[in-house]
């Protein structure tokens, strides 16, 4: 079980994350807190995930923001913690950017593989475009009805451009709820198939996030924090982590928060750090810079002894006093040691102790961050669920490039 | 060449920046401004670079902060622009983490490899205990002898523990100049090596990082205006970037201005983004969160028009109106968006034009950021060359350890 830690102990009201909470059960926009959602069978996830691992080497996963971060995160996090399988899991369409797509295209050489087209509308541009150049390698591969057997095609259920051509092509088709949007979305089957093609049982992530009323109040807790700090001036929260395997978790968590909160004005800004390499980089601004920051910590309980401190015959280096302790020990004692300094520093620091990199608990850590997130938001007066600000740069673009 | 950009063309007073600089040139740790050091022989790290593509896989470089982000971030940015040595690099001993560690273990495997350590004083733990593990590893396959002529210690010239061992052992070494601290030494043997190693000119390199007039002023507008920004509470800057090889380089930046500005209680705070990747994500917040931020661009002008966006039977997708355009171009498009529409959601806009990635380039823009960055600091009355609050985790750390 996942526990939450802060310095005064977490004597706090409730009561106005509880009544938040009321209006995000009420939004229709808060299918994510059912998971899985009735859309959502895990079993044909299983049966797509079974045949992909039997005939692709790759899956190339294309889409941006919410459709690609949360699968991304749970499987970075989890390498090492779970049997691989023998696809391995490539991202496209993230970016317009043709080096990073030339590398994915150079990397799939001519192995076998698959695709997973993520987005509601099909019309977005960076996947779109992804998708028409993967598209056209598939059929030059398998030909054309073989190609359609290979794409997998996460979209709305009922209308838009990707529905239409995979109703018409036969693709196999999976359904991003109505009632969930992309940054909440890695439960649903936007991140499920490519989580469950990479080896990751399904089913226990979504065990973790069956929302036990513990991970509930944690949220709360957390929540009720954050947005009281937020009215007294840090601005700024960190999620802070000695973990590097949870980099792109944090960067999920961004989009989470920065997205849900950055509207009109306002909003905590959020950043991310990896420690112990970042103390010696952001770690001087952290320890003295502007008190405008807070820092949330994703801490891991469970230490290996793997990897020790080696004797050696002279003590130059001066590190005797290590000799034979594990990295996971002297990692945590510089974990502990970060919190006091922060502390003493004049930082808040909130803490998030996880028992093990499991996929059930980063389930549940991804449910108290969402629900932590929405009912944030509404604290502070935004709309947890929308992004109207991410449309002003599309506007412009198209306009540039001639869209008719 | 590279060029400055701001909306409103650059009609600003110089003179405090000015001013700034003649002081940053008196300071005893402006060695850097002088590229390559007295102490920086070029030939002689082209020997070792030589040695170590003859007989090496792999150069694992142990270092971390300063001793690991500038050659890092350089021999990142130059993917697909240099024609690679042999010779992977490798990083180790930025952090304490037993994952990683196992990994760059894993990777090696019963290859051939050489180890880089590079510390000033060589008691920072991080290396140090990666370094008894890697010398270990060395040692068991080589045995002593040879071990000792595959180490390679960049250190203080004088004293130090790395440096006591570094002459007792015979390890070629190299010399952390007394007046460059961490964060400026790239340029110097700590960052010229691995670079060397890997295949990137190095000559190249310096020559950009020559400290042209031009390039002088370009740092103090940037410096100017960042620092006139911050009094009018515009407290964190975001260096933005479409090329996703240039990740690296933004944790450099991160490092060199934070560190340099983030003390008592003041500094501008420096995040980073990749886009079109995080308009999905931190797009949002950008666009229309608090009003407090100023965001800086690396532009790349040079486009290639190697991927384009194939022409296929049916427009279903809605993309025919972009059918041959090459990504480069949209994407290219995509930012002159991004950089109305922020100016237009209230966000005062940097542009630096780099030609093209290039060493020579990548030379330039490390002299102006470091100028710019040292100028900064001084403007705002902090002192650009020291880190105090970095010792403040060791302290509590050595104490939680049982350091004698």
């Amino acid at each position: 079980m996942i526990e939450f830690r802060t310095e005064n102990g977490g004597n706090i009201n409730l009561d106005a994350a509880s009544e938040a909470f009321l209006k995000v059960q009420r939004d229709e926009m808060a299918g994510w807190l059912e998971v899985p959602t009735k859309e959502t069978d895990l079993e044909e996830i299983k049966r797509a995930a079974k045949k992909i691992n039997s005939d692709s080497d790759f899956l190339v996963c294309i889409g941006i923001g919410g459709s690609y971060l949360g699968h991304k995160a749970v499987i970075d996090a989890l390498e090492g913690a779970y049997t691989p399988s023998r696809t391995k899991i490539l991202y496209a369409g993230n970016s317009l950017n043709s080096f990073a797509l030339s590398k994915v295209l150079a990397e799939i050489g001519d192995k076998d593989f698959s695709v997973n087209v993520i987005s509601k509308s099909g019309t977005t541009t960076e996947p779109a475009v992804a998708f028409r150049i993967f598209k056209e390698k598939l059929i030059e591969k398998y030909g054309s009805s073989e190609a359609h057997k290979r794409i997998y095609a996460t979209t709305d259920g009922n209308s838009g451009a990707l529905h239409d051509e995979a109703v018409a092509n036969n693709y196999t088709r999976f359904i991003v709820p109505d009632n969930v949007g992309g940054r909440y979305s890695v439960l649903t089957p936007v991140g499920l198939l490519p989580i469950a093609v990479a080896g990751i049982s399904i089913e226990d992530l979504i065990a973790g996030a069956s929302g036990q009323s513990t991970d509930l109040e944690m949220a709360f807790l957390y929540a009720t924090y954050r947005t009281t700090l937020a009215k007294h001036g840090f601005d700024t929260e960190i999620l802070a982590t000695f973990e590097p395997r949870l980099q792109t978790f944090s960067e999920w968590w961004k989009q989470l928060f920065g997205e849900s909160e950055g509207k009109g004005g306002q909003g905590i800004f959020p950043a991310s750090v990896v420690y112990s390499t970042d103390l010696h980089s952001l770690g001087q601004y952290m320890q003295d810079g502007r008190r405008n920051i807070f820092e949330t910590f994703m801490r891991i309980a469970e230490l290996s002894d793997k990897v020790k401190v080696p004797k050696t015959s002279s003590d130059i280096d001066g590190l005797g006093y290590l000799e034979g302790k594990s990295l996971d020990y002297i990692q945590e004692k510089a974990l502990e040691a970060t919190v006091d300094a922060h502390r003493a520093g004049g930082i808040p620091v909130f803490e998030f102790i996880i028992p093990e990199l499991s996929a059930k608990n980063l389930g549940a850590l991804i449910y108290i961050f969402e629900v932590a997130c929405a009912v944030s938001a509404t604290m502070q007066g935004v709309n947890p669920f929308d992004q109207p600000g991410v449309e002003s740069y599309k506007k412009n673009m198209f306009s540039l490039l001639g869209k008719p």
